[in-house]
């Protein structure tokens, strides 16, 4: 912002342990795992919800900018503070605030890290099964803020489905509590989904009640590997067909293990890759490991390897964690585009990943969440031009292509500044114009993370 | 409405076999399975979806309410059309328009009925769980309205968890398109959930994408009698103790199985009754089966039974489906409350209800969905003083009850006129305020769905 006369106002309001204006700070904030930058004008770290309040009245006053961000971890600059003004860190509201095995529920504030909040219910038997790859470093804010996905999405669902109730701070600066703590609640509109994915426009999610479900007692993986393509998209199939609906079921596209060999010459042969995770009962578990290992061969896997305890598992995870490590070696930008198409558009989507590369001589490797074609298409890049014209034309067939198959070009990531330029094609007119009415509603001086897709 | 002067030109516009002004068809369409009833001026049945954008053009530019209705089924006078004007049925968009087994999606127009939907996708090993008690005769558009839940919630979740996509027509008669076919999205806010359980007072949904798993291939129920209330409690703790989370997890109160008695000495002895089903693999049901029989001999039941095919299952669920036999049998009005606590509150539910039971000298029965806390609790009144002032002070207690220990006045069927009462209560002036907001957002004019909790 050119006129910056409102700073000194807003340090004498909050205090300048909470109001920062250091460059090095407004420098932090200003991007997250994408490669978009922008410097906010000052940084704000509130230490409690009567602050964020306070925040929000001032700067509801006077038209100011604020652009909530959780750990900085998003691949698509949603959290980028475009025009300025604050850029809001929830990262010291970090307290898990309750517990609670009776009724099943977490209380949590948005800085907490998601795995932190996944061993601390485990430890007593419990399970938050959302699974960002990010979850280490990534917070149940932000995983809010983009309804963040990950591999165990097929059986377990999104972050939305393990959201109860949400405390938000609007645009004005109100405190507004949606839904509660009971696992069930229909009463008046279903508000807290609406900021369930919102990415920071419509209100500043400032704690959150969690929906946990028991530790299933017993998990196993498998990893098969096949010559071919449609042999892994007909297991995928075959996996479903026999009426399982496995935790994890993942792919990976010949591209992917070709690079995972050129790092590490044990990677999987072959053209494709799956990889089941299953939980349950412990006896359960050892029956449908013999069921899927069936399946695995009887669909012309090269290899089938399969884990029984964690230590295993987690081994076989390695493999598949490779896959990152691999293309992360390159030295290369991963343009990393969490598409999603109707399941049975699997093998197209390889198929076109494949034609892309040719045609622009850039390396394309997918690999990602099978059971719901949520399949993330890496475009390999140089880090100096990855907003280069070229780069953007290949995205835009990626995008045009998966929208003619009535897919989604986010599944997990969200919109942000990355896929900006392709909102427009993705939603039409009336559903445009109904973001609209509904961003107005909630932020009429639309001050909630200006410069995305809806400006 | 006084004034009809618009009736003859809505009957121009969309013909005599679409709006009839039939006393009996309105007086048909007046009402649910609730006792409240009013008189809409006509009742509109479309055929098609352009229909429905020109009756909401025609009413939204002459200010004539609008209340869009399903198969009538609900528990809470959500579509009585208190304002008249327009009682919209949609039953006669009435396709199954797609069941994709590749994709796991099915497109439906909102007056499928749910038994239906289930069926025809079960044919081909898919399925819909979303399993409200009136799905034989409720509507897939009637089951979003409210989002529906049933017996299954507790590991399958509820209607929205099944919903993809919906085409819905708004206020203004704009046809929008929210979320699609692909089992993840990000694209945007998430609008698709906002209109599920909207209770047509946001948009008339006239299409829907649903979410479709695997069949599972093999299921067993268990039940079991208690002495104690506090015993079937604690055997739903120990089984979600246990790692598990059951597709189904019932109980019954000492008032429900007395009842039950009386209509039939062969219902359960003894205090309180857990009905358990679990579903999955065919050898993990076999040996899951045994683990829980364990766990609910531990908890010291009565007696425990147990069974491992559809006809056996059946019949343990018709020992269920007795307790609400037995009190429509008594020839008391039932009026259902579909509160929910949180789980560890469930004993306490039971000796609230016996409480009031005593201090209104009315009969009160709760039985329902021990593992996500939604119990109904069903006081059995004369129906001719159904609206007593005496009944109403026993809701009233209860509500305030439930909404003191964090539960919600309502888990499946909605605010509706029944619950109104009670929503200022449930709902404090900053979040009532927001749902003025998005109200006013989607329907400045207010013409859907009017005198219901906002106004």
């Amino acid at each position: 912002m050119k006129n910056k006369s409102w700073i000194p106002a807003l340090t004498k309001l909050l205090g300048k342990t909470v109001v920062s204006v250091s460059e090095e700070s407004r420098r932090e904030h200003g991007g997250d795992a994408w490669f978009a930058h922008a410097m906010p004008d000052v940084v704000v770290t509130p230490r409690n919800v009567k602050q964020i309040q306070q925040l929000m009245r001032f700067c509801h006053a006077r038209n100011i900018p604020v652009t909530p961000r959780g750990a900085g971890r998003g691949y698509v600059g949603g959290c980028v503070p475009v025009s300025g003004g604050v850029s809001l860190s929830l990262k010291k509201l970090n307290k898990i605030r309750e517990i609670n095995p009776a009724d099943c529920v977490a209380i949590v504030e948005p800085g907490v890290i998601t795995k932190d909040l996944q061993n601390a219910v485990k430890k007593i038997g419990l399970f938050y099964p959302p699974d960002p790859a990010s979850a280490k470093e990534s917070s149940i804010g932000g995983n809010i803020a983009t309804n963040a996905g990950g591999p165990r999405c097929l059986k377990y669902g999104v972050t939305r489905n393990y959201i109860l109730g949400l405390d938000v701070v609007l645009a004005n600066g109100d405190l507004v509590h949606c839904g509660g703590r009971t696992h069930k609640n229909k009463l008046g509109f279903n508000l807290t989904d609406l900021f369930i994915g919102s990415e920071g426009m419509l209100g500043v999610v400032v704690g959150a009640t969690l929906r946990l479900i028991p530790y299933p007692p017993a998990r196993a993986v498998l990893v098969a590997n096949f010559k071919k393509a449609p042999q892994s998209a007909a297991a995928v199939n075959a996996i479903i067909n026999a009426g399982f609906l496995p935790s994890v079921l993942e792919v990976a596209d010949k591209f992917t293990l070709a690079a995972a060999r050129a790092y590490n010459p044990q990677a999987p042969q072959g053209e494709s890759f799956v990889l089941v995770e299953i939980d349950g009962q412990k006896n359960s578990v050892i029956s449908e490991v013999k069921s899927l290992e069936k399946i695995l061969q009887d669909c012309q896997a090269l290899t089938v390897k399969k884990a029984l305890n964690d230590e295993d598992a987690e081994q076989l995870w390695e493999i598949r964690r490779g896959f990152s490590y691999a293309l992360k070696s390159t030295g290369l930008k991963k343009l990393n585009e969490d598409v999603v198409v109707p399941r049975g558009r699997l093998v197209d989507l390889f198929t076109f990943a494949e034609k892309l590369q040719k045609k622009f001589a850039v390396s394309v490797a997918c690999f990602g969440h099978a059971g719901d074609g949520n399949i993330h298409v890496n475009l390999m890049v140089d880090p100096k031009t990855a907003d280069s014209p070229k780069n953007r034309q290949a995205l835009d067939l990626l995008f045009k292509q998966v929208l003619a198959w009535k897919g989604s070009i986010t599944g997990e990531h969200g919109v942000g500044l990355a896929k900006k330029p392709w909102w427009k094609l993705a939603a039409n007119h009336e559903l445009r114009s109904l973001h609209q009415s509904v961003k107005n509603a909630l932020d009429p001086k639309r001050i909630l993370n200006p410069g995305k897709f809806l400006d």
